[in-house]
């Protein structure tokens, strides 16, 4: 199985593309030891890509009131709910790093409410899940319910992007076909 | 009713925002004749209004094989699934301009099937909804559907791209209570 | 389009009708200037014609503690819900009339929790949103939730009955694919 | 549990009633030996009483290319489906009777998939049950489908108006607590 | 309909059965005065047939706080919910002899909330049907909700077990279209 | 988070348990190197302990044309769409073990249509999943479609009766809180 394909478009030669773009896949690259398949499978679209990695460092970079892990914890747990193989995998490698946790990205992507996290942590992908499921539904109730685990309006807004966010990266894997590495799947146990 | 506010977040001054963002407003405002609230709600995070802008952009602004009406008609669709108030009113509006057309918003937004498009928007649509609703399930047969309508591979990945921003979109709105302005409800009709 | 038939039914002579609906019809027609779609589809079965349009004047044009406008506000909330295109877009028109706001229509039937409507119409629509999506679940909680707002219980009987005849209305528009008359989108606007 | 309330709503007494009602009330009494609750829980509203039973006949009594058996069959399926157990207990009686089969009517209730009915009648209720849980997803395919076991154009119109109606009385039911009478459960068995 | 089969499957003679089975299954018949049919479609798969009845009967035979009728409302209630027709009937029929209540089985089976119970039983059955149709929701808020019922961890145990049993037993037999005897259509009523 | 019980129940000490259960744990501690929770949370009800692992093993231990490894995809597949932590992290283990493949588990969690698996492999989940998700749907077509793979009737079998009965584990893990042991997360990547 091993010249299975990353997804079911044709990947570019890194060799190819526009110079921003072959930097970042080479940092990358050099910073992980491989190329993650989604700068890959963006790389043929050099607008969706640059927007892409704008919007997903914007808000899983900066500082803010959500550990690094704490916002891998969304990823996972809403990727989960959304059958995208490509973020469960490669963020629950993430996760598991930025927690210094080998158990709780498995935990949290089945069912974050059976996970080993805090009550606050807990309350935060209560809030995810219901944005990334039923967004319809939100309302001041669950601001409040945030509130009460001493989540800010900001950070109401940090954990509503990154499931929307994220939202949007599941769907777009989902109709790609796009697969993890398989360095992911062992990372961080 | 007049003072409603139009997000449950507060707005920045539009002198005070970053040039890039401030301009992009203005250039808005001169076109439009208001400034749609999007961008005054995701003004006070510039990285991210700059992301969210740019993303827009590489999918709606595009030459491609979808007329610009055809991408509205998915954004209209796609976000009355999501119970997004903002932008079924915002983009309906866009989609009754693009189209020519007063009548294709609503029919659209309620019940895509029954709404008076060709069969090949009736695919596109059928794709979008799929995507936007129920990823995980999107396959080969789905691909195989769009092209019996003559939509190629890139074709297939605008839909999908187009349905995914829009999810996201659908979820920050949702999330943040954001208010389209009165001016869209009647235009183009 | 303007050929469109208006359903999948054949659409029968106004002449050849049975009197008091010929009379029902051109009473119509002279007050509103054009015939609604539903009218001439039912027609062709005179007797459901006549106990349709009895049980809506029962609910719809009594004296009672909902306004006229409430009325229609669950009539297009609970039409999004299930997907029928003439009724949101026929009782949106009448919506916008009754309530002299253009806007509400279209809040309502996109998600009736972000409209710019009163508490209690937000209870009401709660209420019928219950009975029309998931009815089996309704209990003495939903009445006293009713009751709250100033509810009492002829009230909820309105509200449920009007929730219940209009999920009638929406399946056998969307069975027999009823068209929504082109009059209908700008009225009110 | 022999007091216990038919409903969550007060009845009138029978001598009080409009006398059209009354007398349609001792007719039903003289037939079946009882009143059923549901003409009891609606006596209370004379025009609703009035267009209900209109309704009711016009789609029941009449004849057409559907046995009263089948028509019972639809009923019994979609109410089930909707939780209703006033319709489930009140129709299952009346389906055993006009099915001379004690045994069809549960297992109808239950899942018609599994019943020992004809493939016609499969088919029947395959669409009476799309018409009654997902009516915005019905097309032609499904009268296709219906055409393929020898239903028309005007049986298919009944298999979803009956289906349409019964869910409007199902909801009512659920919303009024209707309960049905002690003597259906035993009735045709 | 007399020579319909009991299930998909081939049943075997009960003479060449397993020296155990064939006593288990002639005890039976010898109390009920007919072999049910899930003892027969099981009966090929003697491994299986064996841990089936002994999780049957350490659940359901053994002395515990919920009665035995009590513990047959949760079989009918989630069998309704799985679409399940043996077990509906099944153990409807048991459940109307060992509650001595005619009517409690129809009304369990087609919504549990309408039903003349008491309110503990409610909460039982409450607590069933959210670990028969949505297990991962369970949480500590619904210990509580039975602990206010006087249901203790032991009572929650048997509850769930219950549930969780006759939810395979559920599947199995709409895998196998297994159907119910006709003699327990009418018995105890 | 050492001290994390395995359940909400308590657990008996294995001294004291009935010899039969003591030595199975013992063995299974034995060929493992730790005792998996389910053995403990179990034991407490020898009766069921007993029933359960006689099912399991009539089930996963006998031969038949589905492999080992096969018959764990189906338990890690059905227990995501449940979310049930114990079973997808357990059986996860044993996949990664029997399948001799460090990746397949945590593709088949997430989603088995996206799964590096063969057609008949993904022929055996569609239906598995049905059986698990909703098994009233399921109908000939369904055996039909197996038996394009080559299934034979005793396959779809063991197909629906291994999802049904880990569809009884999911529940009762859910219900009980039963974590997954430390150990299996790693075992086989």
């Amino acid at each position: 199985m091993t010249a299975e394909p990353i997804s079911r478009y044709p990947v570019p030669e890194i060799d190819g593309l526009p110079e921003d773009i072959r930097d970042r896949i080479l940092a990358v690259q050099e910073k992980s030891g491989f190329v993650p398949n989604v700068f890959l499978v963006l790389a043929r679209r050099p607008d969706e890509f640059r927007a892409f990695f704008a919007y997903h460092d914007a808000l899983m970079d900066k500082d803010c009131n959500l550990t690094k892990a704490e916002r891998e914890m969304i990823v996972v747990a809403t990727s989960n709910a959304n059958g995208c193989q490509y973020c469960v995998v490669a963020h629950g490698a993430i996760l598991r790093i930025r927690a210094k946790d080998p158990l709780v990205a498995d935990q949290v992507a089945v069912n974050h409410r059976k996970a080993q996290i805090t009550p606050r942590q807990r309350a935060m992908l209560d809030f995810a899940m219901k944005v990334s499921q039923a967004s319809h539904l939100v309302g001041p109730e669950d601001h409040e319910a945030l509130a009460a685990h001493g989540f800010d309006a900001e950070d109401a807004w940090d954990i509503a992007a990154i499931a929307a966010f994220f939202g949007m990266s599941n769907r777009i894997a989902n109709a790609t076909d796009m697969r993890p590495n398989p360095e992911f799947y062992a990372m961080g146990r």
